[in-house]
């Protein structure tokens, strides 16, 4: 079995860095996911609104097997310009995919965005939004430690009717397989269990990381319907969560996609509902290859799978658990009256 | 908000049959879905070994836009056959697709197979599998009343260590939505949280359904890692959830599709791991467009879709509780002393 990893953030994969910028004015902001080699990877798209960049180029029938940063953003259409800044600062060191005799690489840098253009931050920027500059200064912010809640892409974030954040959580196990989850969450749907304050994520909860609520012993099931603390209205594209599964067990770019479709169960079981047409929601996952599984192992794209589920409902909980209320956006510790 | 339909069965929506066959010595079968008219339609193919039959027909950018029954079979490979039956069936009372001029009908009778070969029934048919047979005995039975469990579809199924079966479910509400559930539940994953009785699916059920087990007030969070309770081993197709979501409203094909995406949504729900490269999930969605919804409800996608992966998440586990043991395969009821 999985214990949660030294830091309880994807970073526990060894090699992986996050770094974080955000504009407190415009309530927006930019984390970029990284390491010092290229990472193996895939993408599933989810979501009925999204905003991508970079993911044809994923395919595992494509050309390009691997990817140099992934940019998670606010900012809606405007902040897939922040994975042109990252490229930008990638291309001059010279990190990329090579076309023979090219005079300069080009990084692949795959991004999916949010929706936090109606949050009341200033969104007055007129020609010159801020995320080329964002996605620059959170690539200069990479590192293996780093905060959730208000951060980064989950600064202007809301998840249903509650302030969302940047989560993660990670798992590992004796073998050394090393499994972590980073996402932004800001979807329609809600987090929450209606009727109690659990988190809908509270049966992967480990270490009461999420605050530890549960539902109570005489639970009412739930009535079908959309429940009431949905942010107001499936408007299309006005919501969406985006988020990062790693590993370090080398699979390959077909695995890494099935990995990815798995890791969206964990939005499923942690949000409800999800998928909707007004959520563009997006997994990307990563495999820094260094541990190659034995080959009595069939089932290790699964297992892979299955705990990459586990990580992402968890860090859906502490993204929202550790957000923190701004103006009208209230918190969930605000809302339940936790600390 | 929903109630449970009169029947708490897929049949709630107006129009819907269902009907079943199986075969007790090869402990196999198949379930048909129909209905006087022709279905728009759309399919979401989410598992990893997935066994289909006129799928891409249902894309929504090809020509086909409606179908003639939807088959769901035991079988493996072998049970895409039933679909044949029942297309023979239809084109002889002339329902199907016209192509103008010709001289028949082409019946759209979309099909999806779960793996049943190794449960220990009588597999020796040789070059004579029962399946066309078994697809026009299940079109003969269609009705609005059917059972569940050791059903059709549902006779040879195994979920997680569990008994599978067929389940159903459904949900209407005053303004005349009708929404239900078909599913035959044959899992790698399980559809029992770890270490205690209570379903996955405990938080959507409706009048104790499934028994109303429920998580014990101090319940342990699960652990990462497979659960004790799987299949044998992920094997590639050895596995499958296959299922249906039917509504009466009138949505297009491409509406649709988003509804079977977000009913795949309740497989995650009910069943832990799901969607495994040895699980060929597959959910097809029906509507008989007899409620034309109102201009006003920008959001009736996402409320079918959330409506429909509830309904699904209660079929999967009524499937389950449902079933009887047959010999080395368990029922719930049996392992936990329920009655």
């Amino acid at each position: 079995m999985f214990d949660v990893g030294p830091r309880n953030l994807i970073t526990d994969v060894n090699g992986i860095k996050v770094g974080h910028a955000q504009d407190a004015n415009a309530l927006t902001g930019t984390t970029v996911l990284a390491s010092a080699g290229r990472l193996v990877a895939a993408v599933d798209v989810r979501g009925g609104g999204p905003g991508t960049r970079e993911t044809d180029a994923l395919d595992a029938s494509n050309l390009v097997d691997a990817l140099d940063a992934i940019v998670l953003s606010g900012g809606s259409s405007y902040g897939l310009a922040a994975a042109s800044g990252v490229a930008a600062k990638l291309g001059a060191q010279g990190q990329g995919y090579q076309i023979p005799g090219a005079p300069l690489v080009s990084p692949i840098v795959p991004a999916a965005i949010l929706f936090d253009l109606s949050n009341g931050g200033n969104k007055e920027w007129g020609e010159d939004p801020p995320y080329d500059r964002l996605g620059r200064e959170a690539f200069d912010a990479l590192a293996v430690d780093f905060p959730l809640g208000n951060v980064g892409a989950g600064l202007g974030a809301k998840a249903g009717a509650y302030k969302g954040g940047v989560g993660s959580a990670s798992a590992v196990n004796d073998a050394g397989v090393q499994v972590g989850a980073l996402v932004a969450v800001n979807p329609f749907g809600s987090p929450v269990m209606p009727g109690c304050s659990a988190f809908w994520a509270w049966p992967f909860e480990r270490d009461k990381e999420f605050g530890g609520a549960r539902p109570p012993a005489d639970y009412d099931p739930v009535q079908s319907g959309l429940p009431q603390d949905t942010k107001a209205g499936p408007i299309p594209g006005a919501n969406t969560t985006i988020g990062i599964v790693a590993t370090n067990v080398a699979l390959s770019p077909a695995q890494m996609k099935r990995v990815a479709m798995m890791a969206q169960d964990g939005y499923a079981r942690a949000i409800r509902p999800i998928h909707t047409m007004g959520d563009g929601d997006v997994v990307f996952s990563v495999t820094t290859g260094e541990l190659v599984p034995d080959d009595s192992q069939p089932g290790i794209v699964s297992l892979v799978g299955s705990v990459a589920a586990d990580c992402m409902a968890r860090a859906i909980a502490r993204g929202v658990y550790a957000a923190e209320s701004i103006g009208a956006m209230k918190s969930y510790r605000d809302v339940f009256g936790v600390s």
